[in-house]
């Protein structure tokens, strides 16, 4: 179909949907009326020779003049234009790739070329939130066979860069979320990288959780490395710890996940999509996966492990990816500090083999760095452990970890909370359990991950005995405000730890 | 958890989003920071003992000031709250509807509790339309059992308003869409009523057709009739036709239907629950249910009209409403006007028996007039069709219609298009097909159902025999640049009309 004759010229109203394309045009418009255009319509928004397909919101107000058009940032991104350009308006031809969704809902399987379709048009913004939650859903439910992860996970590498490094053997690590503190790769890298490996190791941003590894990287270090810089780091000092969001290494991901978020939905098969698509596109060839088990995890027991780590292997395998699988104990935190700077502070201590430092995420850490080390030739199966341990001990992880912090643009000091309080238990006895999600709750409550120095220091883990009175833990932020929301929630809430009372 | 302490005062920036609740807040005001709000979350806004939940999208503008916060229309709408109004934002509780939702997706069973947990969210606007499009999504593909049909039918019925009427006879007539220019019930009804059967229709507006019935009779009679208005009309006539959505019977249905547009997905057991939800809210206790079956209709085969057919039996049973299904022939549009005022002309020439009038619509309407007044234990079995042809014939209808309109609020004239344009057969032979949804497309472009005027009126249609020169079809514009839109989708398709060469 034909654009419209007539032309809008843009506004920039300044409103972030995030991921979703929305155009805003005045209801009493003549290009309205014409076309029939109705909220919630999908348009076809053409600015010189690209085109996006948008969701119509229609306007009552003053905001927006007969003639103008606005657009939501993500909108404005993706068509690249400015205000004053001119666009114009069509009604889309039905999408091929919609009608995929719909014959997967209906039961049939679909090939490489069709999640083709669908991943294309998810990140060319031409499907909607509504229908990228449907393809999901669809997905979803352990509905995608060994054939269709395959299909989804090259699907979204295509779409994305991919780096090339000149090793060989090329390693990494990823853990399988949904446990705060987990920060282990900020000891794996530099322990991997000193011992001589290639580890381009790219890390998420928090998205529901009080921090992610770039967040807590992010206090040390600069994290926001474009492509070529990330590039550079590697190459000299063997290994990084880089934000993937600004490398692009999968927009497919980037958008398919906040979906999922507000879905609360994890599918199988959309898991592994997302987590070996951006390890092939790193250009990793051999990857160490945690996967931490617990129920307030976001892996609830070893059936579900199971059926996850097969996916990863085989998926793996057709990829070229050889994959390792350990499951870690995921009951509770790991290391004393949730938050980016507090997070930070358990690697230094660890990383200098401070006797404070915290036991679990040492021993954490050293265990899925002795499984990266043993990628190596130069290792005997079973030796790993034992030459991480060496690394870390004298001073070698601690070193290049300094070096890496350098080479991403110059170490620096986490910051410190203006505000701290601390919780003491009310009752002497044994903490039998700590919820994952409560506690990462009253970090981001605190301000955690936009405040970099807030969250919650946990004095005491499961299994500790306590007296009555003694500090369980300190709740870190950067106003009297935040504290307070923060222990209200603490306050109202009876089972953020559990203790058994002796 | 408790709500923030800081208010925000409402702002009306008049933003159509259809059924989705959205609230605008500044990126930089303080309760987007403290709280970790980000575009995209779901909040919780409270306004006195009213909350909703609502999708945040956010400012970077002079639109908004820090302090203010603009709702979409429908969020203003559902709060009850006015310009200048303070609401209170907190995080919502995770809503257990949600897990309902991805029980279903993960193959459990719902019971009626559960759907009635979900419809109530949706009611609510405490689901947005990405959780909407996941619910209908695992709904779809056949995977309702009779007793989840069943559930979901009851949920939605509980959440609208329903009609009691005095009669224990009361009927009513509904055709599973799809086809355009098919407008029956404006006929069926008035046979039906002189006969002395109780009959309420509601009829939907155009949704992505051309011409609901709603929209076609309005064109006639304001259809825009309140509860009480409507229960006049048929206490004294006995029947109407009025516009479903003023009288509210099916509040969950505009919200579902509108996502499953978006989707384009027809789950059986959801169209299922929509018809039968509209016709027990308003009160019948027997129907005749119109399936039209063609390539381009809405249901495709016979295999899968049975599958509906059987799902609206057996779960009307249960509803205590006895359902009769008719098959009819839907390769083509009903009679010969495709569009409001097209639509309700071709009814007013049935009606008064004018020689011109479209055979195939009046056919249709006797069959299943007839089948509605088996009903009656007045008539035998097979004696329906010969009584609705009696009363057509002999004026009763055409006298009831008048008074029906007479009762909604007085008759009118249907509008006449300022400008036509008629295209004419580029070959001799014979027509083979006419596409329902393309040459609905050519109505809406032509600009109905906004401009009441507009349409296309069909001169032949399937097996007729033409010349070249022939005229094939007038469309019907109030503007010129409408027609020339139309006219050029005409020039641009080659599959509206298929002529086989004689």
């Amino acid at each position: 179909m034909d654009d419209t004759k007539q032309s809008l010229k843009v506004v920039r109203l300044g409103i972030d949907t995030y991921k979703e394309a929305v155009i805003y045009i005045r209801k009493d418009s003549y290009i309205c009326q014409a076309e029939g255009f109705e909220a919630q319509a999908r348009i076809r928004v053409r600015f010189e020779d690209t085109y996006i397909i948008a969701t119509l919101n229609t306007i009552e107000s003053d905001i927006l003049q007969v003639g103008q058009a606005g657009l939501s940032e993500y909108a404005i991104n993706l068509l690249g234009v400015k205000e004053g350009n001119e666009i114009y308006l069509s009604h889309p031809e039905p999408l091929q790739s919609l009608r995929k969704v719909r014959a997967k809902i209906y039961g049939n399987q679909l090939s490489d070329d069709d999640f083709a379709e669908i991943i294309n048009d998810v990140v060319a913004g031409r499907l909607s939130d509504i229908h990228i939650s449907s393809f999901l859903t669809t997905c979803a439910g352990d509905r995608l066979s060994r054939e269709e992860i395959l299909g989804l996970t090259k699907s979204m590498i295509s779409v994305g860069a991919r780096i090339a490094w000149p090793d060989q053997l090329v390693v990494d690590k990823h853990c399988v979320g949904g446990l705060p503190g987990n920060k282990t790769s900020l000891i794996v890298v530099p322990i991997v990288a000193a011992f001589g490996l290639t580890i381009p190791k790219t890390s998420s941003r928090a998205i529901t959780s009080a921090a992610g590894t770039a967040d807590a990287m992010e206090t040390l270090a600069p994290v926001d490395l474009s492509f070529s810089k990330m590039q550079g780091v590697v190459e000299k000092e063997g290994g990084c710890v880089v934000w993937g969001g600004s490398v692009l290494l999968s927009p497919a991901d980037d958008i398919l996940i906040r979906v999922e978020q507000a879905l609360d939905l994890d599918g199988e098969g959309q898991l592994v999509a997302s987590v070996l698509s951006k390890k092939v596109a790193a250009g990793s060839n051999h990857v160490v996966i945690d996967i931490p088990i617990g129920i307030t995890a976001k892996v609830r027991d070893f059936e579900q492990a199971d059926v996850i780590k097969d996916y990863l292997i085989t998926t793996g395998e057709k990829l070229g990816l050889r994959v390792c699988v350990v499951y870690t104990d995921g009951c509770q935190p790991v290391g004393n500090g949730i938050g980016p700077a507090l997070s930070a502070r358990d690697v230094l201590a660890v990383l200098q083999s401070d006797k404070d430092a915290p036991q679990d995420l040492r021993d954490r850490a050293l265990d899925l760095a002795g499984h990266v080390l043993e990628f190596s030739a130069r290792l005997q199966a079973g030796a790993g452990r034992q030459m991480a341990e060496k690394i870390l001990n004298d001073g070698q992880a601690w070193h290049k970890f300094q070096a890496i912090c350098a080479a991403q643009g110059g170490m620096r000091e986490p910051p410190e909370a203006k505000f701290t309080h601390t919780v003491e238990s009310k009752v002497a006895g044994e903490i039998k359990a700590i919820d994952n999600r409560r506690i990462a709750r009253v970090g981001k409550l605190a301000g955690a991950p936009q405040d970099k120095a807030a969250g919650v220091y946990l004095h005491e883990k499961v299994h500790a005995k306590v007296e009555m009175g003694q500090p369980l833990f300190t709740v870190h932020a950067g106003s009297k405000g935040e504290l307070e929301y923060a222990l209200d929630f603490v306050a109202s809430d009876g089972e953020l730890i559990v203790i058994k009372e002796a």
